[in-house]
């Protein structure tokens, strides 16, 4: 079986979805699998150390590439914005995250291009939701298909008559918070070395009221899985 | 005429093609414009300095992006490589630029359409050229036109039903490089601003022997028009 086994870069926050589809890829034989992080500005620095931990675990390389965005002024990353608290669905479907950044996904996946040219990877996986935060639109399938569709113009490697297409995978794409954490518990995933939460304690727990620890709660809940993150309150 | 006026995007190296490029889309009564430019480890600072100092002659607000490639290793920008001097056409189709950059062009457009969304602008300008080093899968049409295709299924400024979709203008596309200096000259770009070469003197003298002082001298007399950049060696 080895002729099948391929390499593969899976984009990594350090949270729930991003490992889930990294336990997803080893699951279906993708090996060595290279772990790619984005420091864009992020509140805090918890996310870029749960994804180091998680690369770790699945034997991947890692990687974390600067995006230099502030420079652009209007971008809400250079506000100072308090992070939201104990919104309910309604509330949070309305608003953008406090972590937006324009065009985000599109600059993620062009540097993920980027690394796949130059390891010569054909297979990228990714963990949008369209479920979950559904309207953004770089979350969506159509939007990955146009990328896929556009990384196979961009570069050296995929233009030649018979080389292997450059495919993204979005396994996760059409599933709720549940099913995700049940799959994963299915395939081993430890959840308490992810992280999720936006605005978590100096000394790295949890806040339990941000829209993400709301969603990662609800998600344990519905997925009838104990949840085992380390809460600041509970 | 005012209502027809309309801003615009224009990637600049501080070289002919993009300068070029700035003075097609003032013509073309597109304002303000905006010029962007990407700090990704080059050689030398007299392309950074030259994109300012063009910007300021238009009269367009100027950011500079850094992009970090430098950790994915295996990309040229980390070696130490001589500058190849004085080889001919043929030696110059078959080689990759140092300057090379994996999927460069789809993460200089991708940062260019988060900047679009910030600033509500539909209109970018970039200068590739599918004639001189025609083969790089990142300057031909139909790369170009993909892009476009998935930068308007990205942001959420083209998703809403009535919105103007996102244009990427590419005037110099099909055009020989001593076409695109005619044409700069009718539209009275001063040449002289510019920055080509790969290797220049610290004084900021171009070298003269590079692929792109040898394409640029070609160029000019080729068009007939008086060479006005200051060589090292004659």
């Amino acid at each position: 079986m080895q002729c099948t086994v391929r390499p593969a870069i899976v984009l990594s926050s350090g949270g729930l979805d991003s490992t889930t589809c990294m336990a997803i890829a080893r699951d279906r034989d993708f090996r060595p699998l290279y772990s790619l992080s984005f420091d864009y500005g992020q509140r805090h620095r918890q996310e870029l150390v749960a994804a180091q931990r998680i690369a770790k675990l699945f034997g991947a390389e890692h990687r974390v590439i600067q995006i230099d965005l502030r420079q652009f002024g209007k971008s809400a990353l250079t506000d100072q914005i308090d992070v939201p608290k104990d919104r309910d669905e309604s509330q949070m479907s309305a608003a953008i995250p406090i972590t937006y950044v324009p065009a985000r996904n599109t600059i993620f996946l062009s540097y993920a291009l980027a690394w796949a040219e130059v390891l010569n990877v054909r297979d990228l996986f990714i963990g949008v939701n369209a479920v979950d935060y559904s309207g953004y639109p770089d979350c969506r399938p159509q939007f990955v298909a146009a990328f896929e569709a556009m990384a196979n113009l961009a570069t050296k490697m995929t233009v030649q008559p018979d080389s292997q297409p450059f495919k993204i995978h979005t396994p996760l794409i059409h599933v709720s918070k549940a099913q995700i954490i049940q799959r994963g518990v299915d395939l081993g995933v430890d959840y308490s070395m992810t992280h999720s939460c936006y605005d978590p304690t100096p000394e790295g727990l949890a806040c339990g009221h941000c829209d993400s620890c709301l969603l990662r709660k609800k998600g344990f809940a519905e997925a009838g899985v104990a949840d085992p993150t380390a809460y600041a309150q509970r």
